[in-house]
């Protein structure tokens, strides 16, 4: 600790991301990476982008990657903000809508990174518990508050909550911002984006890292009304110009262009969670029905954090969280058929040798 | 204005930047940018990255950007912080240092992001007026302040400030931050990295979208005392995780590498800085002698809003700041020979007529 640093930054509590192994051969199903590659188009996209126009600033509004959103969601670009991941939305509109008297809500299980955030704009909080089976229960926000934030479907739980449960917070709340983050919405949740065109105080987050295969590239966007988009922009212009490349605005732009790519790839990662679901409830594991490309498991034999070793120790990686609430279970991604055959494979062994 | 924003987001002044126009043919002037395009190997190492991999997170460290950054200036990785282009770098080290009891200072013409960083992250702060000449004057910097910062070569004016004032003022400072931003220093200025070796107070941050043309692509970096790096990556561990994605990553470690195509391109921008001065100064301008990619013009005979009109008109943009000590200045950015001429001969003609 510095004597130079700002007070704050002294009680920072950093967020930690899954692993990131620079080895390679290892079955990574940890941090919820999609299987399979983005598009060939959005990397010829990408590829004709890389050229001598890299030496000029990207476009700092982004217009042409909002106008995709926009076009592709039926809203207009006006509701639309981007951001460098959705992290870097995530922590826009902390700073924009929730520094306010009354404290944050959020679920007491949900993405890890809500606190965090909280931590580095002093910015009040209070949890609020999950249902004995995880659900989000939305009347247990039915009190005041300076905003709310959740993830749908939640994180690491997987569960969905339904439109009409968000819709029943986004009404009760008027005077402050609802923020839905919906990272694995196109994996089986319902989206709240046609609550922004009734509600003002509702603000939609996605990411292109999990369902368009972009973790790596590094784009995320909000939709809301253009209120709230205004406030977000207001932050972004204070912060940072030109926070999206413009390879991430080639990128992202054609992701959504390649509509055929996008559900071929997410039905299939659907049908191998279902698949990887099953099994993993055969060797007696009590799995979260996920909406998600992750699975939610605890097995009553086994402790998660020897399961999470057992495994390493065989070149396959899933998480291991050590929030509360999730310290017993495992977060598994899902990922090709081959790679799940693969961890469940593993797992039976592993249960069958704890079991003589 | 929403009801809906944080108290403090409704007095922001966002930044605003240069015009990145959508119609192309014009002669851009007007955002520093480099005239020349990255290096081919850097188009190479950034092709070979847009892959499959992408739907791999990236490196949340950037390990082998910061070791290329430090192998380059004989430090350890350990003194190196990197982020998605300068601003977000500047932003994170306002936020990390200079949110003390006393208020930062700098000058009154510098960089105007600096005093919107500190609206964003409530900072208060104090100019401090450079000389008749618009040189920053070390020793007007000898009082109690929460932090100091400064462009080294400065912007708009161009003018650099010698090693031994910048250690003065570091070492007149022990108990708090000075950050040196020298996004331009490559065209001419005397980097302050080695103070960083003797002390721990001062930081200085560098840019990919000068020198080395990747203005597209957003890297900047930040060189300092470990205890300052580790400042740095608090916040940023509390904002996002990943903020460079794998193409940025890879071009800018490529750039590192090619040290012969980065010597040539600079030198020929300053051999065409120096024709285009003399050229000016032929006209009747008052040229500021510049160690950057740019220079502070103004003419006796004809407003600067008139100018850039002028030469708008004439497709060439140039930047006509808005900030007090600036007003009355053009900031002319160097690009190729033949744009300089082009330009050289617009303001010829657009002279002459006005003399008629």
């Amino acid at each position: 600790m510095s004597k130079l640093w700002s007070p704050r930054v002294k009680d920072l509590k950093p967020y930690v991301p899954g692993e990131q192994p620079r080895i390679t051969n290892l079955t990574k199903l940890n941090t919820n990476e999609n299987p399979y590659g983005p598009s060939p188009a959005v990397l010829a996209a990408m590829r004709e982008e890389t050229s001598d126009k890299l030496r000029l600033y990207p476009d700092p509004d982004a217009t042409r990657l909002k106008e995709a959103i926009a076009a592709y969601y039926k809203v207009t670009p006006a509701e639309v903000f981007t951001g460098n991941g959705s992290d870097e939305v995530l922590a826009h509109a902390f700073q924009a809508f929730f520094c306010q008297d009354l404290p944050l809500l959020m679920p007491d299980l949900t993405y890890s990174f809500y606190p965090v955030y909280c931590g580095l704009y002093g910015i009040q909080y209070e949890t609020v518990p999950l249902s004995d089976t995880k659900g989000i229960v939305a009347t247990s926000y039915d009190r005041p508050c300076g905003g709310i934030v959740f993830a749908n479907p939640n994180a690491p739980t997987g569960l969905p909550l339904a439109l009409s449960e968000v819709e029943h917070i986004v009404r009760s709340h008027p005077d402050c911002v609802v923020l839905v983050d919906e990272a694995y919405v196109d994996f089986g949740g319902e989206t709240s984006i046609p609550l922004t065109q009734k509600y003002p105080n509702v603000l939609v987050v996605h990411t292109f890292s999990k369902s368009r295969s972009l973790a790596g590239l590094r784009v995320g966007y909000a939709i809301g009304h253009p209120d709230l988009i205004a406030g977000l922009e207001r932050v972004k212009n204070s912060f940072n110009s030109y926070p999206l490349s413009r390879v991430a605005i080639a990128g992202a732009t054609a992701s959504l262009q390649d509509e055929a790519y996008f559900q071929e790839k997410r039905a299939q990662l659907m049908a191998s969670r279902e698949r990887l679901a099953a099994q993993l409830q055969a060797l007696g594991f009590d799995v979260t029905p996920s909406a998600t490309n992750f699975l939610f498991v605890q097995h009553p034999q086994m402790a998660a954090g020897k399961l999470a070793a057992a495994l390493r120790e065989r070149a396959i990686l899933v998480r291991h969280l050590s929030q509360p609430g999730a310290q017993h279970h495992l977060r598994i991604s899902i990922g090709t058929h081959d790679e799940c055959e693969l961890l469940a494979a593993a797992l039976k062994e592993i249960l069958s040798s704890a079991a003589e």
